[in-house]
């Protein structure tokens, strides 16, 4: 039985064309790709904000391209190095500080807000465009994982809307629209298993971080990369999917698919599976936001599955990639534990990053994290942020000795 | 862009609970198949009416389990045997000829009408259902094939329902649910490729009715397995996909998945595919015909594609399998080339059933009869009637010499 996050109007109660559209993270890899979607289709999408955050070449170089009224950095000074970037004549309004994402993700001339934002980062914006009764395209999973729970009740009180972006996530949405949603059985999260997936056991603890990086399909940033080679990725996308669809984790189960074509698949109870397949680029889900429930002719390589010839599927390897279950027994023991689930993870991916711990000590600190963390059962915005910061804290200090 | 066939009421205009259900064709694959599906679902569905050929005993059986208020047979000899073979106490209304078949489709307190018919017999019936503004739950492809128009034109002027129950049909509605039509690019069929699908070209003319009545995946009558060993299954629903969704035979591809567990995808414009799965069982498809939208619990095998491990897909040898390329061809032409194709097939196929011709001269048969045929712009139902017994006529001559 399917409790969506949010209402999903028709296309009559939805923002007309262009879409005006507001973009978090736009210097991300979602962020690009959605700006390459609205490059070919100025017709229904305009750009109104971009908040680019440190990268701020990139910003300058989208913002004379699109020209949108809106832009923000998170230092001062990037604003300034911003400002001189761009082409004379044009002269936007510059925003700075996290609390610019705010401003941008609830200006009253946005009508879709792209949360692309990687981590904790993306929540505060995020939640505020939902209390704000956006059409929120939703990138940044973290929001779901920390908030969930806040972001469906700002849904109901704003009747905002939620769009998935994530390619699995789209996929259910896509899969499920159109069928009654008591008919659903379970939901079937595709994931590629990553670049260890064939690894024999004992060597995956001794992966680094450059070897993780190099992602089979999809090209990603370099967090998510780490992700979805723990297979933690996927494991946030079971919370995320429970969030989204409003289900038990047990409802959600995770399938290998190292071709990354089929994107995920909804279970009913007659026996037939739905599904959502395309090739691996996010163009496909981002444009089936920003326009929802129009969909764009993109001009994409066409998907021949004879070429392609076999799609193969297992099981994941939950024994040798830990991260999973661990975020299986963080959904299931309530919010809290997905707070410290995902905090714990993020300043392990970091480390692992800098090449500072092993590839094994990732899944290790955050069990740890999760073996002390006393549960909450609703917390509210503040406590999730001091849930967040006390496990960077505490987890870095575990990690490395220092905080 | 997709036109249904019919109209599609939501679940308010669309009988209620337990359906009414009368069934033409009851003793073939399909009817037993529904008839399992009645027998675990009485809340759902009550049976009416049960129309079954030849096979008396069969029927008597299905009678004395579900105790419909009408039978009907093709012979009165058969009618009396059954009448005999009834238990005591159990006076249904028999009754008998092909006229029978169109007074159960149109029973007054038939909610939703089976069409199980093998062949163009079905077309009769299928078209009074229609014309009576019933729930079809079609199976009889060739109603399709040889009067897609009328029975268009019927459904438009009676408010009729048209729910597809061939497993790829089924698939593409259920693929089409809830996404817009003006965004379909094209619709792929998938196909087993038959007993022959590997067979060297120069072994397949040689090829037996033994032989071809082994069909991998599905259970099916004898008709339908040498159309699939020929391809020309995958040809009629080549048609009955361009009737059934109102698009040109151009939009409608094939693909080979020898495995049958996708079982037909919708390709759109944005380059996703949305398509439906399950195991190659019809229960699936009938019952999702029988109480659309409801769908029902089925007590079957959970498909597990991890357990499965591969899928895959390949183009179809057309050049071997000449039937799939005549069905285009008749599709291109027009209904009175649909109508000679499906004639001059069924008599091919009878003949080569009774080992009097090769499986090459099937095609032979075929390609001679769509050269002869003149064309026709918008054939009525005497029209049809008459080009298929004269093709019949025609083609029996031309293969055996005798008509």
């Amino acid at each position: 039985m399917i409790d969506y996050i949010s209402a999903l109007p028709g296309a009559d109660a939805l923002p007309g064309f262009p879409r005006r559209l507001c973009i978090l993270g736009s210097t991300g890899s979602i962020g690009e790709s959605a700006l390459a979607v609205a490059a070919d289709h100025p017709e229904e999408i305009s750009v109104l904000a971009l908040a680019g955050g440190r990268n701020v070449e990139r910003l300058a170089a989208q913002a004379a391209r699109f020209r949108p009224r809106f832009l923000a950095v998170l230092e001062e000074a990037g604003a300034w190095r911003l400002r001189s970037m761009l082409p004379s004549g044009y002269a936007p309004e510059i925003l700075t500080g996290p609390e610019a994402y705010v401003t941008l993700a609830t200006l009253e001339d946005a009508d879709v807000v792209l949360s692309a934002i990687v981590g904790a980062a993306g929540l505060p914006p995020t939640l505020a465009a939902a209390e704000a009764g956006k059409v929120v395209a939703l990138a940044n999973k973290e929001s779901l994982v920390l908030a969930g729970h806040l972001i469906r009740r700002a849904c109901r009180k704003s009747g905002a809307v939620i769009l998935p972006v994530d390619s699995e996530h789209n996929a259910l949405f896509q899969s499920l629209a159109g069928h009654d949603g008591q008919d659903v059985d379970h939901l079937i999260l595709t994931a590629s298993g990553g670049p260890f997936r064939d690894w024999p056991a004992a060597d995956i603890p001794k992966a680094t971080a450059a070897q993780a990086l190099k992602h089979p399909n999809w090209s990603m940033g370099a967090k998510i990369s780490i992700d979805s080679a723990t297979l933690m990725n996927k494991g946030l996308e079971v919370i995320e999917a429970c969030q989204l669809y409003g289900l038990p984790q047990e409802r959600v189960t995770v399938l290998v698919h190292p071709q990354s074509i089929v994107h995920s698949l909804a279970a009913y109870c007659d026996g037939s599976l739905l599904a959502q397949m395309g090739q691996p680029d996010m163009r496909i889900a981002i444009a089936y936001c920003l326009c929802y429930p129009r969909r764009l002719p993109l001009k994409l390589e066409p998907l021949d599955l004879a070429s392609l010839g076999t799609l193969s599927f297992s099981h994941p390897r939950t024994k040798d990639f830990p991260c999973l279950d661990l975020a299986r027994r963080a959904a299931g023991a309530g919010p809290g534990h997905c707070v410290t689930l995902n905090a714990a993870n993020e300043v392990a991916v970091e480390l692992f990053l800098k090449d500072r711990i092993g590839f094994a000590d990732i899944a290790r600190a955050v069990s740890w994290a999760l073996d002390r963390h006393p549960g909450l059962d609703d917390p509210d915005f503040m406590t999730i942020l001091e849930v967040d910061r006390a496990t960077r804290s505490d987890v870095a200090t575990y990690l490395t000795g220092t905080s």
